[in-house]
């Protein structure tokens, strides 16, 4: 996607020396548009875990791109697994990340010398990527559909679509997930408004999703967590898209904390209310997300202080009495009977096992 | 209640001059604890309007105080009434500002004189505060049991109570509306803890109650807003309890934005969920909610700056694009059917005409 007229994609190799990876630094958007160098498994977990990449797909690609930068550090396979534990951990919601670390594992195992390892490592990190970005373009096609549909229902009014967090491109490699399909709609021409959930404790939604979506033009409008609610009952909302971190193989969906919430009043009032992931975010080993997804609870810091700009300078201000505790969950699972459809790169369908092993055939033995 | 050891209310005539009002300041709350002046009409309806003060019972009781200024600088009954009407204007939500002023005018519209008009304009202001009070500490009364049957059937294990926004002292006279029983239960020996949803857009919950809740020694946990369904799913609620801005007669309750989104996750998660609020909050003319209940707009700055405190200085920041748009509705209505009861002065009663007629038995004939 362009930022200032500029094509970008998330996470690339530095062309000056391909044993750097470079980063869109997300902590400093949208005040300060920074590209950050990484060239140590160190900050990579490190860039995962401060949130200077962050989305399922992007984390599952700087994984990746972590286990080749382990393959320059050491050729030791004890090392090398350390490396990945390592990486593994940095989150541990996103079933993306340790997926793609597991598979970039597996693709150099087999592979004796450190240039070959080194070769393998990095050829999986470029492929997944090639890979996430397809799936993600392939999310657009699907959920296109979607939004025409209620365009023509509306008589091409505007189609207001609420969206939590970011699921956009910033999230993925390029595209996005939740917002794959709404960029696809306003670049054939439908009119869409994006309701942009602020996202709180982190703001992904008004500091990201609020940018990308500005970057290209796209109707908008911030509002508090808080607000969704009012809009749904008001008629304000004809459809709720959002990414997800895991999704079990019962359509369960951990997704940012407050998704659910926004899922239950969409239920209420009739509104349509569609995930929107690659398959690299399906848990394929649990059913239940309630009891089965670790929740990612996060430093209670992110409720207690928040960052903004001031005369161009990013402050950091204490915005609660600093003796009060704070607790920061990250996420939360939205039960799969509030959730209309998911949409993946193979299409749509119904939040079940039977729906989701219909569109992923090559499970249903495993499954069985 | 105490504010380091002193007591104090929200409102009160300064003791040295009752020409003039004074208020806990609550806009630098918790950052600093400032005693403000407002000596006329203007500056009570700025005042409200900036929500230096705020919470429904205490925007009625400086309506109040706001007329009694009035009956100082003019004795034209043209002119209070246009004063009367500045006032009501300040914020359209909450009914207690309307009641309380319309109330007070009534007063002093048979008193000729100016000391007439004065008097009666005082001494109604500081009626009503008294009134405001003691139903205050009425709804702790009647809450108080509801809290220690919990605590009983869970023996004596700490109770979790969710609030939202500040229904505490700082939004009444004294005790709070939703904090009372919470205060009272504490005071008894009961374990409670309370999980304050900081409530964006201008974070009552993280700044106000949170506070309130430290200078009386209360356990409480900031959370985002976001997090309350996770915690409910998750058993970590006992019970959600609430104010009121407006409780038309049907028993739809018009609170801070965001009250609906925990309403609905503590009806799937069957979990209790109170409204409490002084009969003052009660809308007689009203039945149905979400079309007939004004929801005030606030500025879209309160989205996209947020004020916090560095170095002892209060610092305001920009938080998201400037050029992005944002949309602040500062309520919503929660339809009854997602109430299990409200707790006013005289007691608790279904959220129906029914239970709220049967409490306020002189109402029947008008509503007849």
């Amino acid at each position: 996607m362009k930022v200032n007229g500029k094509n970008y994609e998330t996470i690339w190799l530095k062309p000056e020396d391909e044993r750097i990876v470079q980063i869109i630094d997300q902590q400093f958007l949208p005040f300060k548009f920074v590209i950050a160098d990484l060239c140590s498994v160190d900050d990579v977990s490190e860039a995962i875990r401060s949130m200077s990449v962050r989305g399922a797909p992007l984390i599952g690609a700087a994984g990746a791109f972590g286990v080749y930068l382990a393959t320059i550090q050491t050729t030791s396979d004890h090392e090398l697994i350390k490396a990945a534990d390592l990486l593994k951990s940095s989150r541990p919601t996103a079933v993306n990340l340790s997926y793609a670390v597991d598979r970039a594992l597996n693709e150099i195992v087999p592979e004796k010398s450190r240039e070959g390892k080194m070769r393998a490592a990095k050829s999986f990190a470029l492929k997944l990527c090639e890979e996430e970005k397809e799936y993600c373009r392939m999310i657009g096609e699907f959920g296109l559909p979607v939004i025409k549909e209620i365009s023509m229902r509306k008589k091409e009014a505007v189609v207001n679509i609420l969206t939590h967090c970011n699921a956009g491109w910033l999230a993925s490699i390029d595209y996005g997930t939740a917002l794959a399909p709404v960029y696809l709609a306003h670049d054939n021409g439908i009119k869409v408004h994006v309701w942009v959930d602020e996202t709180r404790p982190r703001n992904q939604g008004s500091r990201l999703t609020a940018w990308e979506l500005l970057q290209h033009g796209v109707p908008h409008t911030i509002i508090a967590d808080n607000c969704g609610g009012h809009l749904m009952q008001r008629g304000l909302v004809d459809m709720v898209i959002v990414g997800s971190d895991r999704t079990t193989t019962n359509g369960d969906v951990a997704n940012k904390t407050g998704t659910y919430l926004k899922a239950l009043a969409a239920f209420h009032n009739n509104i349509p209310f569609y995930a929107a992931f690659p398959s690299s975010s399906i848990d394929w080993n649990i059913n239940d997300g309630i009891p089965e997804i670790p929740i990612e609870q996060r430093d209670s810091g992110e409720l207690k202080y928040i960052e903004g700009c001031k005369n161009g300078k990013i402050e950091k201000v204490l915005i609660a009495p600093e003796q009060s505790q704070a607790l920061n969950y990250a996420f939360d699972v939205t039960p799969s009977q509030f959730i209309t459809a998911l949409i993946t790169e193979r299409g749509i369908c119904k939040p079940d096992k039977h729906g989701i092993l219909n569109l992923f055939r090559e499970r249903i033995k495993n499954e069985g």
